[in-house]
């Protein structure tokens, strides 16, 4: 028999106990073992957190009771987790944790302080998706060409509300807070940071990169309005909250959250609503995509205890971060932001008089930004207004944030420009 | 140093070695160790296999060879194999193998034999997409619902073919079989045998189910023709070849291999081309769906290193089919294909004349068949004939086989119905 401490019981600490004793046949006959949760700690004991196992306020119930054998960290936040995940390490425990925001911090700290005590993550990145033994096991013969995943079902559901009913962000924001898809305060999903997290973790088993949140290139969806989902529409584009990890030269790496035109013929244009989906491309398989519930308690019990079962059944199933060496001579390094290069949309409202297009063509110009296609609209509300739509060819990040400056000072500018990037 | 030998140098043999070679850097990082392929064998050692390792007509050359760590089969065939794999095994050698049909008969035996010893088989099922990990480990907390595949990509690349130009099977087949996506003998695939042997490979994983490839329902795509696509369309269906497992009440799995419609927003629906999709519900996590190609050389040897990585890293990542015991009591059994329950898709082509649909209506009702929708076209080769399509609700698979032999002697139907079934 093999017991268990879980650290948080919130929904999805709920949610484990509960398959736990629920799906007892299938998970013995699987692990070979009964996994018995046994200890829960909470911050307040009186809640009713609709379980059965005792709960305790003293975290040192789980962390120093020589009966568990495997601490379930569900407690969230970053440096308290870390002081608890390396506390139950260091006793000797394996640890299971379903905290993205840890391991976007502490991951390669965690994995030299588990050495050969398993660590499992699953369920840090898109909940029920089994992806990360997907990128770290099922992938491993190949160098990752690029991952790109919908990792916010928070975004998706409010993009795909957008595109599919015409509505505005602020209106679906609002209906996703009603249905508990969003939280009171937002800004960690729509705002691009949740998925931020995951893609460091995914983009460590890739790359073996070294980033921490607040290096890479992290934006939301709170700007994308009804007009962009036209420009979309008209161009065989769907807009999604993309997490991107791509291979460039000379050993460097991009990592990017933000919303993106994606053409509507890839499949990963196809995960809608609240799922997730993540495309991997690797050099030797091509594409392979992962979609399923990005959240949910029983979703997410799901991975944590699949982790459970690996580490019953065979102990550590892969290093941690699925490498035993640094990865091709450990040198991938984080490209420059500034170096990105992809295509873009823009959407400007200009004062619709003579000469503006002609400014403003001059300004991309003198960026070195060449147009594709172009869209002018007049305002619907405002008649001296006219909006324009516009699609680059590829250009560096630099150019546009220095374009999108002098755009913003025009006189002839109504609003500050939106840009959204293309990936095709 | 990790010493393999490869028995049966293909093309997926040749990209075995290639990958091994060309991708070294990262498979020693991920693995720990070189892992090296020293010897191939194959039927003639005069033709040319683009490969630099030494090739031996003498099996005995890898299963004797106290120097080989692992034995890669990709010899194909089922008694043959079977000798050989025992013999590795028995030799205290562990084996990965992409042999689908070996498995399809041979897989608990194997799992006795190897006992400790690591047997993969991750390239048998679905090519590049690591499925067989998904299912054996990533949802282990879950009761397995049902499995849908689309897991045969020539029957897929014909079929996607029909639904967007409109061309009849024959042509498509002779286009795939130009385009080497078919066979010179097509039957194994487009007959729906390939992708039944993949579908009791993941049955056994999720329900521990005995069966062979002859106790199952398999049918193949050959009767699909432009009427069926006009009618999916119609009714907002694709048309799929679809393995399908699924539990049933009291203990029973359904498994069955068919062409189906199924409605065009299901995730699994948009699979197209050569590529393969299998959707796979968990009573806890619910619905997860893996994508990406199911053939092609370097895609499967990308599975089969996968698996060499696994063994050399930790030996073992789980039992060979997942679990230590009988699942849920060993009590799966086959559901009797006469008791399979689902919707019915019907072609009936008759004599256009007074009182024929009274008729056919009346013997459908005979058999307790209801139907859902109805679309009547006039045939336009043949003016006294008309083609009448139906959707019916859900019945029982001998209800429909025996209004089918009924209506098949009627003197009003001009050529043998045709049936396909609806899952939605």
């Amino acid at each position: 028999m093999i017991k268990v401490g879980i650290i948080g019981v919130g929904t999805v600490g709920a949610s484990v106990v509960k398959i736990l004793e629920e799906n007892s046949d299938i998970i013995e006959a699987r692990s070979g073992k009964k996994i018995v949760p046994v200890m829960g700690i909470v911050r307040d004991t009186s809640k009713d957190r609709g379980v059965s196992i005792p709960l305790s306020t003293d975290i040192n119930d789980v962390l120093e009771n020589k009966d568990i054998d495997i601490i379930i960290e569900l407690m969230g936040g970053v440096d308290d987790a870390f002081q608890v995940v390396k506390k139950a390490l260091k006793n000797g425990k394996t640890v299971v944790t379903a905290n993205k925001a840890l391991l976007a911090y502490h991951r390669y700290a965690l994995q030299d302080i588990a050495g050969d005590l398993a660590l499992g993550f699953e369920a840090s990145v898109a909940g029920g998706i089994p992806i990360i033994k997907a990128l770290r096991e099922g992938l491993s013969a190949n160098h990752i060409e690029s991952i790109k995943g919908i990792m916010n079902g928070t975004c998706n559901f409010i993009l795909t509300k957008m595109m599919n009913e015409n509505v505005e962000f602020k209106a679906v924001l609002d209906e996703a807070q009603k249905l508990g898809y969003a939280e009171a305060d937002p800004t960690f999903d729509v705002g691009g940071f949740d998925a931020a997290h995951k893609l460091l973790i995914l983009a460590s088993i890739a790359y073996g990169i070294h980033a921490n949140p607040e290096d890479i290139l992290i934006e939301g969806i709170e700007n994308i309005n009804s007009e962009d989902i036209f420009f979309a529409k008209e161009f065989g584009y769907n807009i999604k909250h993309l997490t991107i990890a791509k291979k460039c030269a000379n050993k460097k790496v991009e990592l990017r959250a933000h919303a993106a035109l994606i053409p509507s013929s890839q499949m990963i244009a196809k995960v809608d609503d609240v799922m997730n989906g993540i495309s991997v491309i690797g050099d030797r398989v091509g594409e392979t995509m992962y979609y399923g519930p990005g959240a949910g308690g029983d979703a997410t019990a799901s991975a944590v205890i699949a982790d459970l079962i690996d580490i019953v059944r065979v102990g550590q199933s892969s290093p941690m971060l699925g490498f035993k060496r640094d990865l091709e001579g450990g040198g991938f390094t984080l490209l420059n932001v500034d170096e990105i290069e992809t295509k873009y949309y823009m959407r400007i409202k200009v004062v619709d008089e003579i000469g503006v297009l002609t400014k403003i063509t001059a300004i991309l110009g003198n960026f070195g930004i060449s147009v594709n296609s172009f869209l002018q609209k007049p305002d619907l509300k405002d008649k001296n207004a006219a909006t324009l739509l516009f699609s680059t060819h590829k250009c560096k990040e630099k150019s546009i944030q220095n374009a999108m400056k002098e755009l913003e000072n025009l006189s002839t500018c109504k609003d500050k420009p939106v840009m959204i990037r293309i990936e095709d």
